[in-house]
């Protein structure tokens, strides 16, 4: 563990600096600054004034404009009790067939395809249903469900696509409120991660703090609606299929905090997550396999709208590295100390 | 160990190769191309006619005009009795005070500057002596005692200057024979290492495998030369200092061949090292941090003609990740297979 907490420090005495913020350009980089500083490092960077041309920084943000270009769109939606899809949730364990009392589980949202307008509806209107409805497809959807959007921002990012030599893979819209937020996880992607209405804030740690997440098998469950009650239940999956998650959840309750610190004290003990805001016209360079969490704030139509741009990443020396530190971790703190269950005072749903 | 040794593996089979050969470019890559195929991924290659415009490749091959151009310059020689400076060779235990009979040091070369006609004499006529020459010093030599030879080639290699965004922190010009060979060691520097003149025969291991290279203390000594019998002698430095250094020698004579592989399995049971011959008019882009052992072949006047650029290399996560590794290493593997002593038949003076 001495070693590992020396990584930790040394990748930030090196390169990514200590100081929990994350780097910010003025103005986009050329692909030879962008490659060199950040993506061969990889490291995150904020580039400001760098959507300025786009069309969709006015037009978005505004509702009939929106539902009249995509009047005739059918989106994916993806509706979770509370906002939160692809998280740790508790699960009654007769769903799992275990004795215990309590067990987390990896919930994914109900997903479904709507007319556009009525999506946004549910969006700007949170508190007319008992769930909370997420406009989002990580399935390049921008590409397809929102193709008639597609004059308002650019295809891909110039200076991003001649930096890493290929297209985007994906390109994916995200329309939320306040109440979505993303649990930490990785991507295995370069991600140019472009704010147009509204703010995201991000929270993030570089790869080498593998560690400190507490990934972990989960059982895959995924929330149901019922026509009749208007509700989302949740049902595990079976036969049982397990996903590996990270176990730690960023802002526990005043309530969990001692239990949660006591759980994850790498997380907790350990230096600070990078920390940014990302606001309309601002894009985020979040490196490949960088832990992200994701908050939003709204506009003044209560809608936060972003694009993100996935470029396939090199798997080269740092991926190999990572997966050797990986494997480190399995063996050594791993097992002792990931939870299984959840104590009765879990905040996991309510934080 | 078994993480270790899986590391190794994935570096070749995501990026590196399993062929143990070198990618060969036939045309000097664009800055883009440099930075995102081989510098970010910290891999090697081999640029063919990449110094068709040097006038070096045909006026160098030329004694008289060496001397003449260089008729005044006084330059840095390295002498050693078999051409090998930098090399671990036994020294008598009283030098160091210690109660074996035979131990490794680090052996440096005798350095003298003398004129320049006088040195490439001592290199095209080895057997003149009872030393071997070899006019290197890695100071930024090329643009100091060899400034006069500065038209013939350039002063920085160009699409890697504009990929690294700096000019190289050294150029060092090497003029030796085909006895001077270097042992394994590494570099802090991105290194573009260009042969004018003869061949250059490199073994290379990427950073990943620093365990097989049985890294260890040597104590410092260096070769002092004596007019009246013309032979060089061993000293020990004093007081004592320690110089951490690659044990392995990658060509043992065929009778310690079986010593030598049993006391460095890592070495000679893993993977191949990389294997590449440089030519006049290629350039060997050699990734900071890679282990590399040198042999040469001359060229029709005994000579073998290199410059190398050393550019500034970043210190970034894959540079912390090598940190962590190695801190592996010391303490799992290191003290137990390190050899501190020379068994009678080591042919570290003569292999």
């Amino acid at each position: 563990m001495e070693e590992i907490e020396a990584l930790w420090r040394e990748a930030r005495e090196l390169s990514l600096g200590n100081s929990g913020g994350v780097e910010r350009l003025d103005s986009p980089p050329t692909p030879l600054q962008f490659l060199r500083d950040f993506v061969s490092p990889n490291k995150p960077c904020v580039i400001s004034n760098a959507t300025l041309h786009w069309t969709a920084l006015s037009s978005w943000s505004d509702d009939s404009y929106l539902t009249r270009t995509l009047s005739s769109a059918h989106v994916s939606v993806h509706l979770t009790p509370n906002g939160r899809a692809d998280a740790l949730v508790p699960l009654n364990s007769d769903e799992l067939g275990s004795s215990s009392s309590s067990s987390l589980c990896f919930a994914s949202a109900h997903v479904i395809r709507m007319p556009f307008p009525e999506a946004l509806n549910l969006i700007v209107n949170p508190n007319s249903t008992k769930y909370v409805a997420y406009a989002q497809q990580q399935n390049d959807c921008f590409r397809s469900e929102y193709s008639a959007l597609a004059p308002d921002c650019e295809a891909h990012i110039p200076w991003a696509t001649e930096a890493l030599g290929c297209l985007p893979e994906a390109v994916n819209l995200w329309i939320g409120n306040h109440l979505s937020e993303t649990s930490f996880h990785k991507d295995h992607y370069e991600n140019l991660y472009a704010v147009v209405s509204g703010e995201k804030h991000f929270l993030l740690l570089p790869p080498t703090d593998v560690h400190r997440m507490y990934i972990c098998d989960y059982p895959a469950a995924h929330y149901s609606y019922s026509q009749d009650t208007g509700e989302l239940t949740l049902e595990a999956e079976k036969p049982a299929r397990y996903v590996p998650w990270c176990s730690v959840s960023p802002y526990p309750s005043p309530e969990t905090k001692d239990t949660q610190m006591s759980k994850f004290p790498l997380y907790f003990n350990g230096p600070k997550p990078f920390e940014c805001t990302v606001k309309a016209g601002e894009i985020l360079y979040l490196p490949s396999m960088w832990f992200h969490h994701v908050r939003q704030s709204p506009d003044a139509g209560g809608r936060t709208i972003a694009i993100n741009y996935w470029y396939d990443m090199q798997f080269d020396i740092k991926y190999a590295y990572f997966n050797f530190l990986q494997s480190i971790h399995c063996q050594s703190t791993h097992s002792r100390t990931l939870p299984e269950t959840v104590s009765e005072d879990s905040d996991l749903e309510s934080d």
